[in-house]
């Protein structure tokens, strides 16, 4: 058994959905794991993760655009409004996504379906550098 | 320590909730791990896994009607609709509940909630096959 | 490799977020696990885990009146009200937020992001006494 830990930092242009799976295969590589699992973790409450279909641009474009309807900037009852109007949905929208996914490593590989990417979730305006913790455990 | 890796198949009949408890179960007993965790992860976007109260089922059809209702089909703002109306929404509705869940192992049994059950959420109208990849990870 | 297995509960005092952060810290000062992850788990399917902004009271604020207004009360729809009109919505809003976090653990320490928290989110308006299950997985 053995623990392999690697940050990385992904620098966003706004509010949007960036591919990270290829810097997690990379890790998975590195990490020397045959069987175990993968854990990456945002360490920031303001971004998040999801993974999502990966082969249709369009597909990502309705997930910004529904996120944006089911959670409006400039609501009446918001109260935090401290950083601007992108602050408090910023917030919301990472509570109904995820701060963490684990994955499955297979014969040392990420074992993702065809169609599966993992993608860093940006939901602020304003460029943004972000920590991903990953951590690989499992048998050499 | 040890990790056991075992992967399934579940044949949905349509959009709705199947509950993989029992499997899952079986699959902590052929682990052999006393302590530690199980970890399912379903390898689609259009389906995706809850876990959520199994003792009545009209809370099941809540949910599902809930979903309907949270993520129409056929917004004019979709874009993405190569594979009709239910397509889009499936991605969506995968966003907002898990890919991965990861439940304790305690005494060589998952230590679910009296209420707890494992649901595969399958969010295409069409029957699908669908794989989940299950890792058990611990203490022998 | 360790795995340290450690159960806790807390008393909710009605619905809302109550942050459990320094009871995860003080189980992963006692894990004596250098490297690897703490997975946290509530055995209930009326209350939820989320990972949120901890320093603004009025974010939490905020998400609380978000949840009551993305999820209300008294739908026409709602078939199960077994338990009262806070019972179906306290499971619709346990789905749409996690049943478990996992963090990853640093020289020792959590690896939380400077305004990261962890909170039970509890879905009913009488006190109840939740369980939550740790584990922390890692190498000493």
């Amino acid at each position: 058994m053995t623990v392999h830990a690697e940050d990385f930092t992904i620098r966003t242009r706004g509010a949007g959905t960036y591919e990270v799976t290829r810097q997690l295969r990379e890790i998975a590589a590195r990490a020397g794991v045959r069987e175990g699992l993968l854990h990456v973790f945002v360490r920031h409450t303001s971004a998040s993760l999801v993974i999502y279909e990966n082969a249709a641009p369009e597909a990502r474009d309705d997930l910004h655009e529904f996120f944006g309807r089911l959670v409006p900037e400039n609501e009446d009852y918001y109260t935090h409004n401290d950083e601007g109007p992108d602050d408090l949905p910023s917030h919301l929208r990472m509570a109904l996504t995820r701060t963490s996914e684990t994955i499955p490593v297979r014969a040392g590989s990420l074992a993702l379906g065809t169609w599966q990417g993992v993608f860093l979730f940006e939901h602020r305006r304003a460029p943004h550098s972000r920590e991903l913790a990953v951590t690989v455990m499992g048998m050499k």
